[in-house]
């Protein structure tokens, strides 16, 4: 069925069924203007929003519908975990091609919900207008966090550990193989494909971390390693040291980069869309970090650098040289930029 | 300057000092991955969304991005006004065209920010993106409520009062000027445009309306009156008995189309965007609402109908007779129904 038969109000009634996942404290979600929730004295807010756009983010054909949903909440969960917060209720807004299948805005939806009940939040409406070409979707989140809980990107200090959740360059290694840029050897797309379509939001993990209180400052991996350590530097004003043997790289990315030929730390440091945890702890609190990751069933934990106070990041390499790295920060909008982003091109000097 | 030249980090440290609008609770605004804002025992929140996407919803060279930007976060606290609510945090999402001048969208960060200063909240961060070729807003905004405060759709029943607080088919009236679908006789296009271009969200007369205790519902006009007391009589499970007279129609418009010749309340139905609240009364409480709107200084006050057992609307007419309304939601995605809503025909019968 097309979307011009069925029109906004229609599809909406098709999906309310499946927006209807109960969550406390939700008092009106879908059929009227606001959606409606009772707070907690003690507690703050978060509040999240990120926009994919057809033909930037993503290529129609080369993502499932039901994966892209899943993708455009997770990225957002992920800044909620990012700061160490419970996701609470989802808000999404879709501007939709006249002629799209409501059936494919169903299965975006279907991801959606699915990352939502996976995570114990509701969908509490938002906005479906037409677009005249391109499938444009906005989602947004609040989520919520014990006051003294939340972890900024300005809260680090010189003899921090850094430490991060999981492999890195997965994610544009599967961007790359989608793009016919990488041909990767037999049965190894998959994998990466994977990696770069259906990212994990690792909301768990964030909130253990951020309720030890045993981290400094927190992000999760969206623009890339290099990047976003960069934010987290420049927000807490210091520099870092990275151990170049210590940048966790699946044993499919080592094979993937033998195989091709090329540096697998390369896409590591400056590809994006990992959405791992990147997070700092001060020394002292070293041996309860690596306890809690132990005890609770959490995701893997790599020690990867410290916090200094020299700005800038530098990296410490194999054979003891040390390499300084400019990062910079993804730029969607320079088309060299973006090129050089999907050839993997680390700016380095 | 071009936005591929300056990216979206540079892009959004030129607004950030724009953004640094002063909000009772905040304690993250831009710069980290979520707005973080204290949030209060005892009262909800209140969360909306709405997404603009150029060539539906605007045109550029028709719209001043000043006045988009206005427009863009008022119609999202209209939402927070029609629940009775106070808006705490905007965010905003944006898709930008590659050769868009930043200074445009500068100018449309401009007026979102008055708007939110105007209102006092602050834009607590949000996404900016490419765009392969329109330009797409969302802004999604939080606010909170006394919990037994809020005004839903679904609250009114038979022999309530219903309310409008101003002028309707001013909007659309404006919409057909600036599509050339109407040519208004000297001097009075200005006025029109001014009406679909720069809308007032109406949040004190919302919050006095709500915290009163004497409505039992609300919503505001986007979609239209029809289509927006239709939303009201569909959640209430009630019909509505409009008076013909009693509708309130600026002087301008009545000019316009006895100049024009076309009846000045079909627009005045069946036009969208128009952003008045229209509200329920139960009669024991028709004179405090009227004593309320006299004491402060609200918004006008028209009482332009009943709400009757009977399901549907229907209007009583200046002859007596009465007519049968049958709504229909304005469905973007449909191009017959499109058209239908430039012709400003209303769809009666």
């Amino acid at each position: 069925m097309k979307f011009s038969e069925i029109g906004e109000f229609g599809f909406i009634d098709s999906i309310k069924g499946q927006c209807d996942i109960p969550a406390k404290g939700l008092i009106k979600g879908i059929g009227d203007d606001c959606a409606v929730l009772r707070s907690q004295s003690g507690r703050v807010l978060l509040f999240t929003a990120d926009m994919l756009v057809q033909d930037i983010h993503f290529v129609i054909g080369k993502i499932p519908f039901y994966q892209l949903g899943r993708k455009a909440a997770a990225v957002n969960l992920s800044d909620i975990a990012a700061m160490g917060g419970r996701p609470l209720v989802l808000l999404t807004s879709l501007a939709v091609p006249v002629e799209t299948e409501v059936e494919e805005i169903q299965e975006l939806y279907r991801g959606m919900r699915d990352i939502c009940e996976h995570h114990g939040l509701t969908i509490g409406g938002g906005d479906t207008v037409a677009s005249p070409d391109k499938l444009v979707t906005n989602i947004s989140v609040i989520g919520d966090a014990r006051e003294n809980e939340v972890l900024y990107r300005s809260g680090t200090s010189p003899g921090d550990r850094v430490y991060l959740t999981g492999y890195v360059g997965d994610s544009i290694a599967g961007l790359k193989i989608l793009t016919d840029e990488i041909t990767p050897p037999e049965e190894m797309g998959t994998y990466f494909i994977k990696a770069h379509n259906e990212p994990v939001a690792l909301v768990e993990t964030g909130r253990s971390i951020a309720a030890s209180g045993l981290a400094s400052a927190m992000i999760d991996l969206s623009d890339g390693l290099l990047s976003d350590l960069g934010h987290i530097c420049e927000e807490s004003r210091v520099g870092a040291l990275l151990f170049a043997e210590k940048i966790p790289l699946s044993s499919e990315l080592k094979r993937l980069a033998n195989g091709v030929g090329f540096n697998p730390l390369d896409l590591a440091l400056s590809g994006g869309e990992d959405y791992q945890l990147l997070f700092t702890v001060p020394a002292e609190h070293e041996q309860g970090i690596e306890e809690l990751f132990k005890e609770h069933d959490l995701a893997a934990l790599y020690h990867i650098g410290e916090i200094v106070e020299r700005p800038g990041i530098r990296m410490v390499k194999a054979d003891g040289s040390i390499e300084e790295l400019q990062h910079k920060g993804f730029n969607h909008f320079n088309r060299n930029q973006r090129q050089d982003y999907e050839q993997g091109v680390l700016d380095s000097h």
